[in-house]
């Protein structure tokens, strides 16, 4: 390339991220990175290592020593669940009510696993009767459910979920990546055999890693696989490991990611996690009155509206894309459009980690506000 | 958690990384962490990937329209290319001479492919004669070859291994995780068909990128495959839409990581090719006149030698792991030890990208001098 096509250095622009993810992150998470690199198996990387464990594992409440970030974003969090859980043959029922769950039939059906779907409108919840009856019909080695449908705005209360599915003596799979850090979630209470979250939503940490915890009748499972599972990069036996007292190397861990998530668990762990579900539930209620007086309302199932995702249903006239086109380049505010069924009929509107603030809501409302006169 | 038992925000030591990698990033990549996030779909972030995938194409040295960064560690970039190539029950062909053949026959088998190894001694290349011996014997899809084995610092020539391999009617695939950057990789004059990298190495980016760049002949392959690819997260025919002209959303892509390769694909463009080759290899030839003062020597094969990843035997009565804590704790010199059948008997030292300079190897050999005394 000649010195005049180089482009030039990339100077991002002032954004207040209130999609679905990433959320901005902190100062002092951002300023993390710029940290000189150390090596992977650095005796001081190690111990920090450790923390972040130690930090995951009271995040996701959860005593399980399997609990570590890989080294991907939150969708390769899925897929680690899915291939280390599954073997060809195995037979696996999943909850469907958004694009993530639909997305777990797909990575559970390139495992050569049998997919049983329980589907409900999108919107909605999966509710304890569907699952009840689905396994009736079906003796599942693994049980899947979406908490909170980063797609939709619906927030499923799983305790049922995973009580059924314990009982029908199968595992019980959780989906967290919107969840985490926003409301409770309470992996060891919930007996949830294996759960993957990412980092760039209510934990305020770039993408890059996905938080995944497994239980030790996870491991179990896991340990005693008839089948290699089918990825390398994901395989939680290296994974075990490279993260457990062994340090035996696997890949190169993506050093500045865990700087990053070392401060950003920090963040949460300081402000404690009751203080932030509160700080989330908040800024959500904030949100609907003051969408109210604009005339709008939240679409997804009243009773369980995410705190930290909120669907706004696009009133009749308005330019969907349009709206957010101006939002963007007048204000600076991202939002999300719908996917799928819900597309050019909802905003997503996320109030997410470092962003779930009172002022953040005012901001977007006004700005809303003006887009629609 | 109490806040007494929150940890203390990570601050890293000092380090010169001389190891296998991760080198040290320069100061304008890490500031270009710190930056605030924006949106994976955001506009700005759009054109920065289209600049980065045009940078890629560069440095590759390649017109290949699908050239990006997989959303991961260079292990995922080898998982990248096999599990898009493969399907179940294909042949494929390996030259084995050092940990990362070996780790392809292992992510090959798990894509259910018959593999074929051509071993050589740790330390030598892979012969072409070999190659052809064993084309005749079975008649692969694809021939993988690992062109610097960061394990051994060898490094093979390839536009002989690519010609047979054509020749056979394979496709070709090249490791070029330590080689890109720091010494010629042509990967449209080698014919190679698909190619994967790691950020980590001689581009001097924090870890957590694996550039991969797939020729026509390979997309061809892929998008014409009976059975999906086995691995969701990684499947390019998603990472085509994505990078491609329709932008259609698949995974968060990690931004600030994006960030980071973009200002070191700049630094390396800006520097040149032809100079930053120079570089490295001038700063080899360095090394070995001084380990010679030390009557010490580089172990690989003579006339194969990696200018970028130095394995220097270790003498007889030396204490392998003593030097290397003493390096690390005394003088903050980061280098590897040896792996396999290398255990114990070569120090690994890399000098790469950033790290390539005749200062950096002399403060090396007077501090391996004083550890030897």
């Amino acid at each position: 390339m000649s010195n005049s096509s180089i482009p030039a250095a990339y100077s991002p622009p002032d954004r207040l991220l209130l999609g679905p993810g990433p959320s901005n992150a902190a100062p002092s998470v951002l300023q993390a990175m710029q940290q000189p690199l150390v090596g992977h198996l650095d005796p001081t990387f190690i111990d920090m290592m450790e923390e972040i464990k130690s930090m995951l594992r009271h995040v996701f409440q959860t005593e399980n020593e399997m609990t570590l970030p890989v080294s991907a974003t939150g969708s390769a969090g899925m897929e680690a669940c899915f291939v280390n859980l599954l073997e060809p043959g195995d037979k696996v029922l999943i909850g469907v009510n958004g694009v993530f769950g639909t997305r777990m039939c797909d990575v559970a059906e390139r495992c050569g696993a049998t997919v049983t779907k329980v589907e409900a409108e999108w919107g909605t919840i999966i509710e304890p009767s569907a699952i009840a009856a689905a396994l009736e019909g079906c003796k599942p080695k693994l049980v899947a459910i979406v908490h909170a449908e980063t797609s939709t705005g619906a927030l499923t209360p799983v305790e049922e979920l995973s009580r059924l599915t314990h009982d029908a003596g199968a595992l019980f799979l959780l989906d967290t990546v919107t969840s985490l850090g926003g409301c409770p979630v309470a992996v060891d209470d919930w007996h949830v055999d294996a759960v993957y979250s990412g980092s760039q939503k209510c934990l305020s940490c770039p993408p890059g890693l996905a938080p995944v915890s497994f239980s030790p009748r996870a491991m179990e499972v896991i340990t005693g696989r008839k089948a290699r599972v089918q990825s390398w990069y994901l395989d939680m036996n290296f994974l075990a490991s490279y993260w457990g007292s062994e340090r035996v190397y696997h890949h190169t861990a993506p050093i500045s990611m865990n700087y990053a998530l070392h401060e950003a668990l920090r963040l949460v762990l300081e402000e404690g996690l009751e203080a932030r579900w509160a700080r989330h539930r908040k800024v959500h209620e904030a949100l609907k009155v003051g969408l109210t007086k604009l005339g709008l309302s939240i679409t997804s199932q009243k009773g369980h509206q995410l705190w930290q995702l909120n669907a706004i249903g696009v009133p009749d006239g308005a330019d969907e894309a349009g709206v957010r086109t101006r939002l963007l380049s007048d204000y600076g505010i991202e939002v999300g459009p719908g996917l799928g069924p819900m597309k050019g009929k909802i905003w997503r509107v996320g109030l997410m980690g470092h962003n779930a603030t009172v002022a953040n809501v005012e901001h977007f409302l006004d700005a809303l506000g003006q887009c629609l006169e």
